[in-house]
């Protein structure tokens, strides 16, 4: 299939990906680049179509629309288009497969779709099992997110929980601990030995845990800084407890 | 002083200091935001002027410059205009405040202008005490670099290299570790225990650390990471290092 024209009703219709509001209604997102596509098909998220600039061939041949650099660019928010993109289906996780795992993140109301990336890829990296999003918080198939992902987006699974309640249904069993400026009550990172099953939680940088979480929280723990220093880039805060989490 | 007009002579000129260029010649650079401003003034970074939204005052008033949103939005590359941006002199380190330091970062080749900018509030944080940007990198006074730090710009003195004699001639007493992918003849960073000064190297995530450098080090450390993983953020790798060093 060729498709040269900006105004092609497929190409409008996938450039509406680009939308929160519009990705939850279809249940798709966009995978930019190429490693990024060869990296979902390897990893088994259902592709739908695949559109590749004139010429590229290394894909399914019943998904690839070969098209032009207009036309990328306009399904992508990139700031040069890129030369691959794949229309994909959203891969849902199951409250049952995060009541499996070990060592998950919650990120409360995290807003920066790079953040949440670096954060995906990171927690990959260090054997965080599973990451929940709580709240108001960026969408995780957001373009940026999945650019920062670099191909970690479908190794960690996630889940979006928006009340309480829900969330105390499935983490009571767990050690919950709250991530805090140093203060009265808090252990540090380098004493902190985590149990089997832990919920580690971090607020947003502009607003911090909220009350309700602090207070479902079993355990404080602060990461040791210099004094001057008033706090640390989220994904870098995650980075090094996800590390942490790794020795022990 | 009061200027409304974006196309005023000193609103111009100001606005060149959003490219590096402009920027080397004039030994300059924009500060964005009032918490910005306001440390870089109790840091003792010379400040020139400070654009300022009509009706703020709290700054010294000889350096104020009263404005409109529209010559704000001009002079920044924030995406929404800042209520202040102040005009200020580059901080220089001397080589031999360098030599003084115990725990150094070496950037090769940095690109990623909010990547350095997080190194540098994360280095704060950590205690480290010397960064050395290496080869061809991003201008640590370009404005996301500088927002990105969240006001810790000044706090760890930093210097330009861009010669390997120079680094030599600064660095050979120095135990000098390059940080590389996990393979044979590598320490992982768990088990490493660092010298007194040490000289930590990093290379770009495009491109890795060059012969030159892994030639010149003494030891070689990896972060130790799931097998599916192919590299970490730059940010987070430094991060993770610094973390650990302030630990031994």
């Amino acid at each position: 299939m060729k498709i040269t024209s900006v105004n092609n009703d497929l190409v409008k219709e996938t450039a509406k990906l680009l939308r929160g509001k519009y990705r939850d209604e279809t249940g798709l997102f966009l995978i930019e680049g190429e490693k990024g596509v060869k990296e979902a098909i390897s990893a088994g998220v259902n592709i739908e179509r695949i559109f590749v600039l004139e010429g590229i061939k290394d894909y399914p041949k019943e998904k690839i629309i070969e098209t032009t650099e207009a036309v990328l660019s306009k399904i992508s928010d990139a700031k040069s288009a890129p030369k691959v993109v794949a229309v994909a289906q959203q891969v849902k996780t199951e409250v049952n497969d995060i009541k499996k795992a070990k060592r998950v993140i919650l990120l409360e109301g995290i807003k920066d779709a790079g953040n949440l990336g670096t954060i995906l890829r990171t927690a990959s990296a260090f054997g965080i099992d599973g990451i929940v999003l709580y709240g108001d918080t960026v969408d995780l198939y957001n373009p940026k997110c999945v650019r920062s992902t670099v191909g970690c987006l479908w190794k960690t699974p996630v889940i979006k929980v928006n009340d309480f309640k829900e969330l105390k249904n499935i983490f009571t069993p767990y050690e919950r601990v709250a991530t805090l400026p140093a203060r009265i009550n808090v252990i540090k990172l380098e004493n902190y030995i985590p149990s089997e099953k832990v919920l580690i939680m971090f607020g947003s940088e502009a607003d911090g845990l909220s009350e309700e979480l602090k207070n479902f929280a079993t355990k404080n723990v602060t990461i040791e800084m210099a004094e001057n220093v008033e706090s640390l880039n989220l994904s870098i805060s995650v980075g090094v407890v996800a590390y942490k989490l790794k020795q022990v």
